[in-house]
């Protein structure tokens, strides 16, 4: 954990732009951005990906996350925003501490997050949504809903 | 509102694979995945994008949106997965009710959200940092924290 480059801001040794913090949340800019005011909301206590943050500490960081995005809309006036999160190291995650990523969003800023979508065939979706779904009825995550 | 397919799907007017409903949110597959299992989390109400959900309804939407990918991971094994809204057109948002994206990612899938990030020169980081900051401190929903 003292190597988590994020849990060393977090504990005040290294600097960062640090925009706002509540108990579990903290907010701060990413120094290589997508855009400028590009941020990172993330929670105070070190947990990886999204499955493995809290509920009490998850509902802290989508209202930071709410409440920055609506800053930077008001103070930087983007068209846009994307509020995205990588979970894992095929997913884009290059820090493994987790955080949501919000980004202005500009017209014709030439990114595309994804070039080509796929087509289901025959009973494939029905099959997915199944699988899913089952996974979810039998989940004990699911009591806390 | 009448014009929107999420509406219609929510009030049962159109089908889809609907894969978790509670009082407020609601997941289904989303019909052209990144990959196969991609699914969208929405509240129920018409919401335009992250900033205009009322925290009431964003909790009930970031449980379920953590409760689906926690069964994707476990149903379908991706090593990784995506959180992601667009939040308007410029960002890539192409129904205006909000959404949550999630999608499994697999090692080498060639999908890059990004292909080039910028870099803060001068005192143009600590500039940004604080426009959003003040914006922040000024803003009425930063009472809700």
């Amino acid at each position: 954990m003292i190597q988590c480059k994020f849990c060393k801001i977090i504990r005040g040794e290294s600097d960062a732009e640090v925009l706002f913090k509540n108990k579990n949340a903290i907010a701060i800019l990413d120094i290589n951005p997508i855009h400028y005011g590009h941020v990172l909301v993330m929670p105070q206590r070190h947990r990886a990906t999204l499955v493995e943050v809290p509920d009490e500490e998850l509902l802290d960081l989508i209202k930071a996350t709410k409440v920055v995005s609506h800053a930077i809309v008001k103070s930087l006036n983007p068209p846009g925003y994307n509020v995205f999160s990588n979970n894992g190291k095929a997913a884009g995650q290059s820090v493994f501490h987790f955080h949501f990523h919000i980004t202005p969003r500009y017209d014709d800023d030439n990114i595309r997050f994804v070039l080509k979508l796929k087509k289901y065939g025959g009973d494939d979706m029905a099959v997915y949504a199944k699988r899913i779904r089952q996974q979810i009825q039998s989940s004990p995550v699911h009591e806390l809903l």
